[in-house]
């Protein structure tokens, strides 16, 4: 595994790879890997010639009073992890590396974008496409990993390459769940064991609505109602929302029909813990995109 | 010559040329192609092993009350003076083709756009780096030639190619002029007989004011304000702008110093004109980035 902390470096290597016809797979992430990420790599390391894996905490989609600064940060274990992943090349950029002065140029995400995660984190998804968009440029893959945990970055992301018709294909993959049920997280280490306990409520609770789609609800309002009302009655979490949405559109209906996603966001102490469903109007689980 | 109307077929034909190790240069223009086009062409022509070339009246880039209805298009004629210039591909995309639907994700430039053009032209270079971006993705070339008539559309594109990383090299190109000076232009076609006399003085009043910066003027005030009278004197046209900033960052200056530009753009009955000289501290022209 070569590990590459420079953007010229990276973007000669890819550009080297892709003239020798090698077909490139790329997982960007935040780092502090887990299961989730693991699954990403395994995917891509099946499909194509060469895997890269980008870790990099992007300044631009925190906001402030968000945890850019406490974001869990393992270098050497996330070496170690790719590694075994047989990861190619690993990049590790710092920051003055991604931006080495303020940009001139910044992206706006003017849909999909303010609704869900969207909503409480302003300006969130524009670091986001900004990131990508220059990963996409340095690594220049033929086909992106995402996991469907995040699937309005999906969605997001899924415009990005549309709009701008990035020469590469977007592959969601399904989310990673512990034994429980709740979604694989960086952040689940800041959990009290109580509230450890409680947050596989998250996924029963959007089981619990998508069995209601199984048995021929199609009220949104009804199914949102009955999501919160199962979370509030099973933790101490303060849910910042549980909504309803097409997908990967992500606009409002009075009817569940196509494809949906069921999806809650729940603060507990030092963790906000998010997690969904995609579903087609039968309420069984499809893909993503 | 290869004419592509389709944003996938041009795509799959440039990943493939890029796959056989071709050297693919990339000049994306507006059509009504004149001189200014060809000596693009001519120099992409020599430095790569494959031409593409473009022409689309990008909407985007027009605000309203522009001349986006009545922008000069003949794509027959450009059909044949590309073939002249042994263009290989020529994409010609309709809008439908280009924007299927309105964008989710916009780019907004925040720097080097509020001043020269930018300032009466709000979101024209929004619209700019939006469409090259597309372009860019689907073109996939190693070189993209612009031309230095459009100083302020260089610079900024200098910043989009840097921001994110494109993995390409912008060429600037001179300005080409009719013998007069006049810099060409599609645009010079809407002048009257008088108009077009009076319009190689916007040349003549730039060149007095390089005059003045060999001869050791240093403040730009001064040189800005002799290039407004010189223009007022000598034509009829309204001045839109004089400045002089640096190159290519775009901000004003106390003392002439480093790489300057000094430019130019003048209204006349039914076509607003522009021209610029980039200039070292001394006067001298420079070739641009």
């Amino acid at each position: 595994m070569e590990i590459i902390r420079s953007v010229k470096q990276l973007q000669q290597q890819a550009e080297k790879l892709r003239q020798s016809g090698k077909r490139i797979g790329f997982v960007p992430t935040m780092g502090y890997l887990h299961e989730g990420h693991q699954a990403l790599m395994e995917k891509a390391r099946n499909e194509n010639d060469i895997l890269i894996v980008s870790i990099f905490v992007n300044p631009l989609q925190f906001g402030p009073g968000e945890d850019f600064d406490t974001y869990p940060r393992d270098q050497e274990r996330d070496a170690q992890i790719a590694k075994t992943q047989h990861v190619d090349i690993l990049f590790l950029p710092s920051t003055e590396e991604m931006y080495p002065k303020e940009q001139a140029i910044t992206m706006r995400v003017v849909r999909r974008a303010d609704v869900l995660c969207g909503k409480s984190r302003e300006g969130h998804f524009d670091g986001v496409v900004a990131v990508l968009t220059k990963l996409f440029h340095l690594a220049q893959p033929h086909r992106v990993y995402f996991g469907m945990k995040d699937a309005q970055q999906v969605a997001v992301v899924d415009a990005l390459v549309k709009d701008f018709n990035f020469p590469l294909d977007i592959v969601p993959v399904s989310t990673v769940r512990e034994e429980d049920g709740l979604a694989k997280s960086s952040r689940n280490v800041y959990l009290s064991d109580q509230e450890r306990q409680e947050a596989k409520e998250i996924y029963q609770a959007l089981m619990h609505g998508r069995q209601l789609i199984v048995d021929g609800t199609k009220n949104p309002d009804t199914i949102v109602k009955e999501v919160e009302d199962f979370i509030k009655k099973r933790t101490h979490g303060k849910i910042d929302y549980v909504e309803l949405l097409t997908y990967p559109e992500l606009t409002p209906m009075n009817v569940v029909q196509r494809q949906v996603i069921l999806a809650a966001a729940v603060h507990f102490e030092k963790a906000r813990l998010i997690d969904n469903l995609v579903l087609d109007q039968n309420g069984l689980l499809s893909e993503g995109l």
